[in-house]
């Protein structure tokens, strides 16, 4: 069978491999054929040879995080032959720490778990695959084309339920969401804060493209240039694009007891001129909270396919750029300027 | 009768007042006899003019928000005439926010509350002082030379409730806690620390004064120089020092879902050079909070009473460096090398 794979640590390695080993049944009960993958950040990273881990005991690792399939048998009869799935990424390690004993891998504290396509597991980015059903998330049928979109939305889901669970210390009632970042994880985290009725600000560096048109059909406003620059406070600012300057200014745009959700993975390396100590004050005299994310576990994948089966089929259509069949792989992984989500579409 | 007074704005107005107005009957129902006050930093930037308010009308300001007195009388019957209380310092405004109307003042949203002895409300740097009842918190009777400390505390009680509040978003399990200041603060978070059973570690700059032999005293260890040299990482980090290089630091001292807690008021208005993407990157990668957390409820004070309840009259004691008579005010407020609490006596 067909898969994507890379060596890594080894950038051009990057190949359609067409005579592929088929899953073997230790890899789970649940055998689904592939009907897409979404790209992301992180596929850049294992392809330039910055990020990855094969399986023990293998050279190349299978891309691809996030999944949508159809179910060919489950034996365990949790699924039934025709479900759309995606994949759960994360796994816990056999000797879980005590989040992963407790199925919070998202919260892993030792760093031993193993990610689909990304860490010690083969990716989704092949013509079949298999997973154990507790890391299969049923999706709504309507969702045949766009499913690969639930892993995204899965961080977001995390993201909304640590911010509401923050947020709970005390009385809140928040009102104002400003997400910074108008990519697949700026888009889907303002769609999140739409389906909670907040006022939804998104700020993008530019205007090209699909982004605004997309902001205003959630009823929220397109934004562009610096964040400083906006003048409102808010009580929830997402911050989606990674940016050290933007990172820096969203802080600072927490209104009282506001919350500031980061979920952008920085590279580093670069120091700016900053005033920590104005920083400081302003989240200890208004009771601030900044916080990071990442992953998402089983829980936060079924909140993000109840979000997914909300949203508006069209507007989740419009956040893909391009579809690209699997046999002109090399171009999906090319970027494009006004790219939002890119998918590689295993069934043309 | 005698009170200590200042004139917000105008540096040097400082005084003795020998002859100041008793306290009227619309300042609350239950009249209190002062013991003493403790003198903090915020009282230091009342007096260089920086900060403070008097009340409406009015061109002085009394001093003093960390109170201990005994009630002389309170016909309300909540009190009993002889019981040691301390006065709560913030008071919501009479159309208040969602939060002051929900009790948690110190959450407030619009900046609309007053505060004894800084905003708007005559301190308790007085002989006689009222309060309405809701606004006295009972003291068990051992403190009667402590029990200044609970506002102190009052403020630490809150951060440990958000700080248990926010790691409560996800199974949590902490073991480590580092402090870095070993001022008032500091030692109160490292007391509250203690009585939760965690491994306490203390950072402070220098290693003179009493302050070694108190964080020893708890089973905790005793640290100095830069943050960033310890090796460890911390489950939570209680950041009190306000000290800029230290809070950047500090923040990168959290382990995998590590809390770190802000307590420090810093004055901000000098840059430094710093990787905010890394700082980004750890806190996304972690599960990382960072918090500010301000000024207490009654829910706080309360928790705060009881921990000053639980622990060693001697160790408290020692945290009390000078005790000044109220005659002798000015001494109190130079600030001496070695000081760690300095209290003014009205019954010397």
């Amino acid at each position: 069978m067909r898969a994507i794979t890379v060596i890594p640590g080894r950038p051009d390695s990057l190949r359609l491999d067409g005579d592929h080993p088929e899953p073997g049944p230790d890899e789970g009960a649940v055998l689904v054929e592939a009907i897409a993958v979404g790209v992301c950040g992180t596929d850049h990273e294992v392809i330039e040879g910055g990020h990855g881990e094969p399986p023990p005991g293998l050279d190349s690792l299978v891309l691809g995080h996030e999944s949508l399939g159809r179910v060919i048998e489950d034996p365990t009869g949790s699924l039934t032959p025709g479900d759309l799935v995606a994949g759960i990424v994360r796994y816990p390690d056999p000797v879980p720490c005590s989040n992963c004993a407790a199925d919070e891998w998202d919260m892993c504290r030792n760093g031993r778990y193993t990610e689909h396509g990304i860490k010690g597991l083969p990716g989704f980015a092949r013509d079949r695959w298999r997973v154990p059903p507790k890391f299969a998330v049923r999706l709504d049928p309507k969702l045949g084309r766009l499913g690969m979109l639930l892993e995204p939305t899965s961080i977001l889901a995390k993201a909304w339920e640590h911010i509401e669970r923050i947020g709970s210390r005390s009385t809140w009632e928040p009102h104002t969401v400003l997400v910074t970042g108008a990519g697949p994880i700026g888009l889907l985290a303002a769609l999140l804060a739409s389906q909670r009725g907040f006022e939804v600000h998104v700020l993008n560096r530019t205007a090209s493209g699909a982004k605004p048109a997309l902001v205003e059909a959630l009823g929220a406003r397109f934004h562009t240039g610096d964040v400083a620059r906006i003048e409102s406070e808010f009580d929830i600012v997402l911050e989606c694009t990674g940016a050290p300057p933007v990172i820096l200014d969203a802080m600072c745009k927490a209104a009282p007891n506001g919350i500031v959700c980061l979920t952008g993975v920085s590279t580093g390396g670069r120091t700016i001129d900053f005033d920590a100590g104005a920083l400081n004050r302003a989240l200890v005299l208004e009771n601030n909270v900044v916080f990071g994310t990442v992953n998402a576990n089983r829980r936060h994948w079924e909140l993000a396919a109840e979000a997914l089966a909300a949203a508006d089929p069209d507007w989740l259509d419009t956040m893909i750029s391009r579809r690209v069949p699997v046999e002109a792989y090399a171009e999906a992984y090319q970027r494009e300027p006004d790219d939002i989500k890119v998918v590689i579409d295993f069934q043309r």
